[in-house]
C-alpha cells in the first residue's frame, strides 16, 4: 500500500507527522513524502525543514493521499500545481484525506463537492465556499474522503484508518506501540471546552493561527 | 527563550513534532532543530527526513533541550557526541526534557542520576543501568528535568511545560490553536488499558518498537 504524504511551504507540521506516526506502521505500508517539488520545505513557524524525497509528478499511483493544513488559507487556495497532481491522482485512490485546513485544499481543487467535511474549526466556514459541508466532528469519513479538524486531529483519524483498513487489532497495536494514551493537562482543546474568552480571542485573531 | 530540538537518525518524528507544535507558540520562543552535524537526518521508519539547520556545537546555550527517542537504543547509549554535548549545556539550562527513550540517552548522558524519568514503556528498564528511577507516568518532573512517556507523550508533556512556563491562559490557548481535544477510537494505549494480548505480544517482540 502506498502513503503519500504531501508537504509543502508553510505548512503545519504536526497535521502530517502525527498521521504519519501511525499509518507508516501499517503492515505492508510504503511512505513517501512528496512535494510539487522535490527537495526541503519550511513549515509554517520558520523552524523546521521536512524534506520531500520526491516530487508529487514522479510518484506512483498512490493508495492513500494526505494533505496537511497551514495558516496561509490564501495560498493554499491557489496552489494550482498540488490542485491539479490532487485531481489527476484522486480518481485512483483507496482513500483521500486531509488534516486541519488540508480539507480546505481539497475542496478548492474541486474534491468535495457535496460531501461533508471536517476543517480547523476557524476554517470551516471556507468549506461552503467550495461546495463542501462543514462538520464540527473531530474525524469525518463520507466514502473515500477522509478529513480531521485541526492539527494534532490527524492521530485520531489515523487511528481511525488504521482500524478500516487493517483492522482493530492492528490500531490498537500502533496506539499502545506508540503509547497514544492522551492525557491533556486542560480541557482546552476545542471551541466547546475551552474558556470562552479564550475562544474569543482566538475568533478575532484568527491571524495567530491562520490568515484569511 | 531559545529552544533546541535534537534531531538524529533513527529517531522518531513525533517525539519530537509534538512537542515542537506547541513549545514553538510560546510568546517569544525561538526554536533550533539543531544535530550533532547540520543537514538531513532519516527518521526511524526510512520514510521521512527532518533537517538539523545547525550543528549543535554551533548552538547558543539552550534555555530548553528537548531529546527525541528512537527504536535504536544501542546506538542511542553510545553516542558520544550527543552525550557530550548534552552534559556541556545542561549546567546552564532551564529545562532539559526528553520524549520517549530520550530519557535513556539523557540518562547514558549521565544526567538523571538518582532523578525519576519517563520513558517508553518498553523502556522503562533500562533507566536502572543509569542510576535513573523509571516512573510509569506519563510526564514526570523532577526539578528541571521534565521526562515524558512514548512517543505521543510529548504533546502533553509540552502543554504541561507550556503552563509552567508562560502561565495555563498561553496553555491552553496552544492547546485550542492545535485543537488538541483527543479521541482515541480505542482504549489501547498504555499496557495498564491495552488488551493483554496486544501488550504481551509487544513484550515478546519489543523490536517493533525498539530493539534493546
Amino acid at each position: 500500500m502506498h502513503l503519500i504524504f504531501v508537504v509543502y511551504d508553510g505548512m503545519t507540521a504536526l497535521d502530517a507527522i502525527g498521521p504519519y506516526e501511525m499509518l507508516s506502521r501499517l503492515p505492508g505500508a510504503t511512505v513517501t513524502f512528496a512535494g510539487v517539488t522535490a527537495g526541503p520545505v519550511r513549515t509554517d513557524t520558520g523552524a523546521l525543514r521536512l524534506v520531500a524525497d520526491r516530487a508529487l509528478a514522479d510518484c506512483d499511483a498512490p493508495d492513500l493521499v494526505l494533505v496537511p493544513g497551514g495558516p496561509d488559507v490564501r495560498a493554499q487556495t491557489s496552489d494550482t500545481a498540488l490542485h491539479a497532481w490532487l485531481r489527476a491522482v484522486d480518481p485512483a485512490t483507496t482513500w483521500t484525506t486531509s488534516v486541519c485546513t488540508g480539507s480546505v485544499i481539497l475542496a478548492a481543487a474541486g474534491l468535495l463537492r457535496g460531501r461533508t467535511a471536517a476543517s480547523h474549526w476557524l476554517a470551516l466556514d471556507l468549506l461552503p465556499r467550495y461546495g463542501a459541508i462543514p462538520s464540527p466532528e473531530r474525524v469525518v469519513r463520507d466514502g473515500k474522503y477522509v478529513t480531521g479538524a485541526g492539527v494534532s486531529a490527524g492521530i485520531d483519524l489515523a487511528l481511525t484508518l488504521a482500524a478500516t483498513i487493517a483492522g482493530p487489532d492492528v490500531a490498537q497495536s500502533i496506539q499502545l506501540a506508540t503509547e497514544y494514551d492522551p492525557r491533556p493537562p486542560f480541557t482546552a482543546g476545542s471551541p466547546r471546552t475551552a474558556p470562552p474568552a479564550l475562544v474569543s480571542r482566538l475568533r478575532a485573531n484568527p491571524g495567530l493561527v491562520m490568515s484569511t
